[in-house]
């Protein structure tokens, strides 16, 4: 693809992902009940009514940086264990595959984790209401991709026999939970959390 | 404690008690955003101007019930590990205890959670921001109790040495992430949760 295309193809969304990274930068650091999106208009350089062509509100655009944390999620896994066969390296690379990610994706993958509860309720807004949905499945997919890598070393010896649907459920756990104490300007590197995260994840189904 | 001695000292405190038990059952069934300040005070049976007396906000309200939530699992861990001296069954007594709760707690954990981003930020009203502080402390004090648990277990060699600081967060958030998909009508009862947490802990650990 020529960067001719590239533009025509990428050039209506170009703004709207400006707008999505404006508001992951924001929710991140002053919070998403303390984001005004005027200050989002005035980074992308647009004013607050083109700013309501792509978000309803700040709960859709919310809830689309969380649908597409988790599609991301999802395709980084499935990337990473493609074409291994063992069913230990399979885990450890889906796990480090939670850690391979920018700092803006690691606020987003926070952003996701504090505002969950989110997903449990219906929304009266058609267009949060559909955002939503599509959050719930792909979490549901989530869950069934790693249920998968877990089940099919069971079968295979390589882990201990549990119930995946719970053990799938302390995997994720675990593996999230660090979205909710790390900081880029912390004493630990992702690389080092990503360590004893691949670790810890491997010993809970040994 | 005779039942009128007990109906004097806790007198005054019981009103605010309601109050938080209200916020708790609602905060935890529609959700924070969702609840009316004027269904808690119709519930305890007070008006809107009584429930300012107790608590100056939703927020203020919301913050003490997550203080409040991290108060009693501290002293859970605390009570349950007395008097024990293996530093396994430290370990299982001190995650089991976790999930020795009432219905209502169960809600509480789960609350506290789900909004446990309140923490990072500065709050403006000050009694917001002295429970604010209160909570974080709790958090530390949380983190300390059970840093010792580990450390105790590495010097002892029951556990396998490592960074405690990092394995301390990891098995508290495997922990705490229960709250996120833990619902008192699904498959699961606590029970089995919490022998399920309490074997990935130790696997963690070892």
């Amino acid at each position: 693809m020529t960067a001719d295309t590239s533009t025509r193809i990428d050039g209506p969304r170009s703004k709207r992902m400006k707008v999505l990274d404006a508001a992951v930068d924001n929710f991140g650091k002053v919070g998403f009940e303390h984001t005004k999106w005027a200050t989002i208009a005035d980074e992308v350089g647009i004013g607050q009514t083109a700013l309501y062509h792509y978000f309803e509100s700040k709960v859709h655009c919310l809830l689309t940086i969380m649908s597409t944390e988790l599609e991301r999620s999802l395709e980084r896994a499935q990337t990473a264990v493609e074409e291994l066969g063992d069913h230990e390296e399979i885990l450890r690379a889906a796990v480090a595959s939670a850690f391979q990610v920018t700092p803006r994706e690691a606020l987003q993958a926070r952003i996701l984790l504090s505002h969950q509860d989110l997903l449990v309720a219906r929304r009266t807004s058609q267009q949060e209401e559909v955002e939503r949905l599509r959050a719930r499945e792909l979490v549901r997919e989530i869950e069934r991709e790693w249920a998968g890598y877990l089940r099919r070393g069971m079968d295979a010896g390589a882990f201990l026999d549990r119930d995946e649907t719970v053990l799938v459920r302390l995997v994720l756990g675990l593996l999230n939970s660090v979205w909710r104490w790390y900081r880029p300007d912390g004493p630990l590197t992702l690389a080092q959390i990503s360590d004893a995260v691949v670790e810890g994840c491997v010993r809970l189904v040994k």
